[in-house]
């Protein structure tokens, strides 16, 4: 699954070898003056695109070389009918406009959240399908929003002149009050638009994106979760793959299906082996611009850390599951999320830890240094670069326990305290002028807080008190019992103690006292006893701290010295250069293609009649009894999934594979077990993207849904 | 909790900073030849102690030293008498005789297994604690097996004489070969006898060690789990401290208490900040001799991945445990065992990824191959033998996996097949010459063997279907769902069902059917139809494979290489190094004293008013019944635990803390959070051993057990 994970932010870069220590070995460049370094000319290093690597501006596409590559350079139209027949999923998903009603297609499990929250004990849709067959039977997805970009603007300038020569508190305090500024400006308090400043090149530029938002959002049709994630968690990744992960939503105005311009016919048959390709849709964050601190960082601390906090979790989730089959419908939206996020975690950490790749970046970044250092005019500007991030690194590791638990909210998990700390930040920031307010309560963010609040799914106590008991564990566990903080949340009670007595106590899950306390703003918040209100003031004070202290010594210094590595790495490059994934809108080219791994040779396609093969009767390789009875109408050859050179990324799920005439020829769900290094770097050899081929799509509506309607809708 | 963790390999050396990259640089030695190596002579690196450090061989003890460090010099008497009071458990802890009938002293966490399994439904010990009024009260601890080291013997040069000239296949038998055949010459066949060659210094050194086995243990006393472990998991490794982690047991010979004549005596009062004090017991395993590239598959494999599978049945075995009170007995000493492990390898994991301390490692290894290379006599012996031990540790991470899954048995968590896998081997081994069999089935142990497979411990059917669906999951995870052992040992079953049915169909459970098997040898297991037995039948060529590629391609060359390296730093160093931990008896001094750290400075001395201080009432910070009710008649300034500077490890639980005089100060229960850093390397400034102190037990056993027949028999 590549739904996105969490944002990072990253250049691929391949330089001489050289610098202090020789081709062969790895290291910080000598000092200057020092050994080697001045007994010969320090060379300039080149940067070079490894194949089809890239996830590109749609604003700064690189026409000529996909003209090189594949023989095709689209025109601005082209750039422009893709842009706006994709979206973007508040859940971390895209997805693309599949007909002038405003039929959305993306992932089953991009939709997954919300088939749970509509089904009810007494009716899983996650377990048997969803399929309206009338617009009437179309079900609002509750808290969903789709949007679509309609504009993009540089704002490099303003953005740089809004912090020229600050530092620390000045510079994150001016550069946190010009985007607020610039996104107000931009949506002019327009609720159906989100405004948003994107930070490219871990600051060489700023871009201001404008979206159009659609809030009510409905679900229209769902397969089986045993045919959209068939293999489940030990598939996942892998290829080849037999998976029908899609689904379909629909965007209202108004009470009636959105009219839209911009959407994607469908290709009349099959891609085929070698066939150009194009993936537009929102990778969500790549490490590729990281430097080697930052690595290490992720290697070391980071990506360890995360994955024995979520393996706890996930046999937590699991053996919670066993309680009963009600238990298990609960718990199985995150518990799907978290294997998926175990798996892409490890192939990252992996990928820093096995073979060649890290010291291959090292090379790259010290040939760098030593260029930079060598040059005193790009000494100038970044000399101190490199080592004013590791110092901000080393800053991080000693605050990152308290602000993941306390601010990230890792030490909270509870949609009740969500909603609790959400209603009590929205009274305070409200009160202050927009450009001083934290960063998600802005002007421009005032609709999606409300709805955030306000949102319909469902909360249940006894998952609750799980989640947020386990939570408070780890809240003690990485601050120690004896921390002030802990022993304040705590007092003389367990974690599972102090969490039962919340859940049961706290009145938030009643809509009409959240939607009071939100109107109501900071007197009604103040005014309020209910116990999760109290926890949330208790710690706000602790958790806005570090977060100014994260932002100020570390995101700060690291932004401001990512904006001088990114100048320099400019004039030494030149700009053919994407920027790090940032969950916003890319466009990935590439083609229909296999691959060949030490014991065996991948091919592209697989049929449906796979499915069957593979099929035990056994979960996660258990076919839906719909299949099973549909076989003999089944035609088993057509193409079922297929993989591609496209470079994509977690948050590029739902996207649209597309062919030269930006018709639809697939759907893309997952990367291959090579593609989770995509976080670090693009191996053209091995990273591969997986998709649904737009021909099994249309025969699994035809023979095994029976769904006309939709078919209707799907024309090429 | 200092219980032992897994074995591993290991000197701690401090070598002058030089090398081919200048001091701050890190990496292997330059090429011979070629740069700055030439330019200047390399200095003799030097091997420096610091301070405490040390876990000593008594028959190669640095008495000077200690004189030196400490005023005390001891003679051969003192330490035969250390030697001989000091016992092994086979659960892989430390303990002591501290009677003339046979009373041992260990932890509560070591004896923790045996009280769980004298448990039941109706009455947890675990929980209410345990005190046997009478001699016929003392219950026998299932399986348990108690060791007492008799005699030491330097068998290197039989050792070295066997194995010369052989690499590969012909070294791994040869060695298996020799080391057989003089563990059967030393115990003779005798039951009664325990013979093990010690492999030291990585292959530097074998040593032959001969025990006495007492394998009728009775548990006498033990308190409330709360008290023993007062604080948990979130206390764990943690000073100041509360916990009176103290069992006594029994060793007995035909029915009768064990006659005993070298005991430690009871000192008449509590040490005092500064005295010296002496901790004989059993470190398990330490890595302080590792090379770098073992040291980065610590730091990139084993520790994450070790962490991310605990973590994750962690999780499990929580949520187990909440489905009702008799789950949670029965998961209680897993679960305690995991989380101790936890809390150690995340030590471990952050002393290589934290501060200078992987660097100053590599550091000393550049420095010593740099010297190594540079003098042509020295790199004639081992030369070769660093990038020897890279290859072999290259070809492990290809192996680790299944290796780990098959051999180690990590797919097959349960107490079911690893009586399969017993009774299979130990049928196929006995028709084998004694010397070519595998290790754990020679003649030496086929004792311990028939205790284990015919150990009364319970098997509970809920609990082994929950372990062993787990590890097929795991299993299928590691390997793949298309691996063909995943798919010969699954078939169409998912992983649960699969484990339901061998719990549900197997006999194995029953004493009698095991005996049988047992007894019936090879012909028995070979006709038995029972499907445990079948699984493991299924999976033992496989195993048996990967085990001899094991042996073969990493351990026969990092072991051969070991010993290379080993002898470059006899003759580099001089030999006044200790050999890393082997679970086998070493000794540590030290004194009494507190440590300075950033923020604060600990004192060594906690009281029994601390505890009540402490105590919230709730789980794990809540006070036994007894110790609440007995508050009045305690003397609240009583020493309760302390904090040495002795050098121990996991395998040291239970051991004595000993005063000049070779008496009991106190008792070795834990290390601080600093000490986890001790598996590579020690830090006089920080690392610190945890023990209860003699008057905190004394004054327990009398105002809080009312325990006086335990005490009559501890005299001062």
């Amino acid at each position: 699954m590549v739904r996105r994970a969490s944002r990072v932010l990253a250049f691929s870069f391949v330089g001489a070898l050289v610098g202090c220590s020789g081709a062969d070995r790895m290291g910080p460049p000598c000092p200057a003056g020092s050994g080697s370094a001045d007994a010969k000319p320090v060379p300039k290093p080149t940067y070079a695109l490894h194949g089809d690597e890239g996830m590109w501006l749609l604003n700064e596409f690189p026409a000529a070389r996909l003209k090189e590559l594949h023989g095709f350079e689209p025109d601005q139209a082209w750039l422009d009918h893709v842009r706006l027949g994709a979206v973007r999923l508040s859940v971390g998903c895209s997805g693309s406009f599949v007909s002038p009603s405003g039929l959305v297609m993306t992932n089953h499990h991009c939709a997954h959240e919300c088939i749970q929250q509509l089904s009810t004990k007494a009716k899983d849709f996650v377990a048997a399908g969803f399929y309206a067959a009338s617009e009437k039977e179309e079900v609002k997805c509750p808290g969903a929003e789709i949007a679509n970009l309609v504009e993009i603007k540089d704002v490099t300038v303003a953005m740089n002149e809004a912090t020229r020569g600050l530092t620390d508190k000045a510079y994150a305090d001016a550069q946190r009050g010009a985007k607020n500024k610039l996104e107000q400006e931009c949506s002019g308090g327009d609720a159906k638009l989100r405004c948003e400043v994107v930070t490219l090149y871990r600051g060489g530029k700023y871009h201001l994106y404008k979206y159009k938002r659609f809030q009510d959002v409905r679900l229209v049709f769902a397969p089986e979760a045993a045919i959209a994630f068939f293999g489940g968690d030990p598939d996942n990744f892998n290829f080849p793959r037999y998976d029908l992960d899609v689904s379909f939503l629909r965007v209202y105005e108004n009470g009636s299906p959105a009219k839209i311009d911009h959407y994607f016919k469908w290709a009349p048959s099959a891609a085929k082996a070698g066939d150009p390709t194009f993936v537009v849709g929102h990778p969500g964050s790549t490490s590729r611009e990281l430097t080697i601190s930052q690595l290490v960082y992720q290697r070391d601390v980071h990506l360890p850390e995360r994955l024995i906090e979520l393996s706890e979790l996930r046999g937590v989730l699991t053996e919670f599951g066993t309680k009963g089959a009600e238990q298990a419908r609960i718990a199985n939206d995150d518990l799907f999320g978290v294997e998926n996020s175990i798996k892409a975690l490890k192939g990252e950490h992996g990928a820093l830890t096995e073979g060649a790749f890290f010291s291959d970046l090292e090379a790259q970044e010290n040939a760098l240094r030593a260029y930079v250092q060598a040059t005193p005019e790009l000494a100038a500007i970044a000399g101190g670069a490199w080592d004013s991030i590791a110092e901000a690194r080393k800053a991080y590791r000693a605050m990152r326990g308290a602000y993941d638990m306390l601010e990230r909210g890792r030490g909270f998990r509870s949609k009740l305290f969500a909603h609790a700390r959400t209603l009590l930040r929205a009274g305070t920031e409200a009160q202050k002028p927009n450009n001083e307010r934290l960063r998600e309560y802005s002007e421009a963010n005032a609709q999606s807080i409300r709805s955030d609040v306000l949102s319909e799914e469902p909360i249940y106590d006894e998952y609750e008190v799980l989640t947020l008991g386990y939570s408070l564990t780890k809240l003690r566990e990485v601050l120690g019992p004896d921390h002030p903080i802990v022993k304040k949340v705590l007092g003389d009670k367990s974690p599972k103690e102090l969490a039962a007595s919340l859940v049961k106590d706290s009145k938030l899950k009643d809509l009409k006292v959240r939607t009071a306390l939100l109107d109501g703003g900071k007197n009604a918040v103040d005014a309020s006893n209910d116990p999760m209100i109290t926890l949330a003031k208790l710690v706000d004070g602790d958790a806005r701290a570090i977060r100014r202290d994260f932002e100020e010594k570390v995101q700060g210094v690291e932004q401001r010295s990512g904006e001088l590595i990114s100048k320099v790495k400019f004039q030494v490059y030149g700009s053919t250069a994407y920027p790090d994934a940032t969950f916003t809108l890319r466009l990935a080219y590439g083609k229909v293609d296999g691959w060949t791994e030490p014991g065996r040779t991948v091919p592209p396609f697989t049929v449906i009649g796979g499915a069957f093969d593979r099929a035990t009767g056994r979960e996660p390789f258990a076919l839906p009894k719909k299949w099973l009875d549909a076989k003999p109408t089944l035609d088993l050859t057509v193409p079922f999934d297929m993989s591609l050179t496209n470079d994509i990324i977690g948050g590029n799920s739902g996207s649209p594979v597309l062919d030269k005439e930006a018709r639809i020829v697939g759907l893309i769900f997952d990367g291959n077990l090579h593609s989770l290094g995509g976080e670090f770097g693009y191996d053209p050899a091995l990273n591969r993207s997986i998709a649904v081929t737009n021909t099994a799509l249309t025969h699994a509506l035809d023979k095994v849904y029976r769904a006309q309607r939709i078919l209707d809708e799907l024309k090429p």
